[in-house]
């Protein structure tokens, strides 16, 4: 019998499906924004990405399963103790942030922001030539579930798809070329479309600096789905300023949120959404962080935790392979 | 010996190329906009849309070869003479319009349009719930080259897609249902995407007027690629004003271009572009008008005028099959 406490805004459907999957368990929902150190005292399953100042005191925690893609805040030292699990929730983002990085892309491209920006003076002006996916070069960046989801995408629709992850691998179908990151200075100047989607680690921060936004093509888009310090924000807004890039969207942001006085907001060809690709906007990003857990309390409960999926490494930051 | 006006913006390589194809002809090179009944006097075959009005005095005219998909103003009685052949551009436009279609498709789902203008606020604010291409239904009705393109490229992107064409034929594989266009009433509550890429005629004008867009299921979005006169305007925001659609994208208005104090440019959930999804604003689809014209004249000259492509059918304003 586990004492389990989930924090994420679970129906009543998806708490059968919970209790069904720990039929011995003791749930206890609290929402994440509320839950309290006395609430996780006996916790030794948590659902949810509760604050991690909190942790430090859940003297019978197994198993943190967050809800999250990013680990990073998890990982550090002295927040978890030695032999607890850390899961993730890979998985559970790609179809909602891939599908955010296709719109941001098709809207740099098609100056859509531009357009809807005359449109709001009412006028009929037109903003000029466009480049097309199609026969483009697209370079991601990062290749996990949402990585992968976005280059498959873009292959779909003719885009010329090259990947860069951090060890080598055997190439999938929906990528022309694939590469470890070492290659990223080679690749930039062939891209179209170069697309981020890193977790937080000391080799991703400022990964794209100014240099590296300056060997870019000319007319090229930058695109950030991950973690807002992959891109140095102050590099990116000269560059963007100088119009060396075709634009750049970011659902990320460095710091985070973007202050009101921030000159990002204003950049030229700059899209800022606030952090809103994953969540739950899309509700099937909850139906699968839900399913994931749940097959992840089935492998635990029954000793089998070999199976349970998206275990994170406490030193990379990315889960196990 | 033809005498051949070229009325589109041909650079030196094209001239080449279409000086090639045509090698006793003459050929003069005048802008659309600067020709004169004069110039066309002796022309015998013209690459481009002319004015209408200026076609009435050209006698020895034998092929008049549009640079767009649209005929509907060249095949009206008096414009030209009987015998004349008439070709359009379609499989031009397919590429650019398609992809200004997917577009905008995400940008109206993603909520792009609203997150643009929190950021000219410098406002980090949440707009809620967003859908997803994938495992959507989409309804594209008109399944020339532009719908034929955007159904593939929704199909690859995991929407279910169902495609209405004047006449049945034979399902393509992008297609997951086909019919045709008497079936529209039916289909409309199920789809999550409606999108329209037809012609004017007299069976497309307000083709979805305001009970057809309530029947439209709550939420959902419809797109106009064609001719402003598929979609009655006056329904079109009295139907947005209820916040009964997702949202409405079009690049074609009716009226054309839309007034300064039109009610559609602040109707809510409302993408216009300024009819710019075709024109040359890809350079790719000047490329191809020059290839088809380039083929055509191949043709033409060799006496095979059976394999000429696109021409269009007076009474129907399509092209021939």
């Amino acid at each position: 019998m586990k004492h389990i406490v989930v924090t994420i805004p679970a129906e009543e459907r998806h708490k059968r499906y919970l209790e069904e999957k720990g039929k011995d368990c003791v749930f206890r929902y609290i929402p994440a924004g509320k839950v309290t150190e006395e609430d996780l005292k006996d916790a030794q399953i948590i659902l949810g990405n509760v604050p991690a100042s909190l942790l430090s005191h859940t003297d019978r925690l197994e198993w943190l399963q967050l809800n999250s893609a990013g680990a990073d805040q998890y990982c550090r030292p002295g927040i978890l103790k030695p032999g607890t699990i850390l899961t993730n929730a890979t998985g559970a983002y790609g179809l909602a942030v891939s599908e955010y990085m296709v719109a941001v892309s098709f809207n740099l491209q098609n100056k859509l922001y531009q357009y809807y920006a005359s449109q709001q003076n009412h006028r009929w002006e037109d903003h000029g030539k466009v480049t097309s996916v199609f026969g483009s070069v697209t370079l991601v960046v990062g290749l996990g579930d949402i990585g992968s989801e976005y280059a498959k995408r873009m292959k779909a629709l003719g885009s010329y798809t090259i990947g860069l992850r951090r060890t080598a691998g055997e190439k999938p179908d929906y990528l022309d070329e694939l590469y470890t990151t070492e290659r990223l200075e080679d690749l930039l100047p062939k891209a179209d479309f170069v697309a981020l989607s890193l977790p937080s680690t000391p080799e991703t921060v400022h990964i794209m600096d100014e240099r590296r936004m300056r060997m870019m093509k000319p007319g090229a888009f930058l695109i950030n789905a991950g973690r807002g310090n992959a891109i140095d924000t102050d590099g990116l807004c000269r560059v963007l300023q100088d119009g060396h890039l075709g634009g750049c969207a970011v659902d990320v942001t460095d710091p985070e949120p973007l202050p009101l006085d921030h000159p990002l907001w204003d950049a030229p060809r700059m899209l800022i959404t606030p952090h809103i690709s994953g969540q739950y906007h899309l509700p099937e990003t909850f139906e699968r962080i839900v399913r994931i857990f749940g097959e992840n309390l089935e492998a635990y409960l029954s000793g089998n935790r070999e199976k349970m999926r998206n275990q994170v490494n406490f030193q990379t930051g990315y889960r196990r392979k």
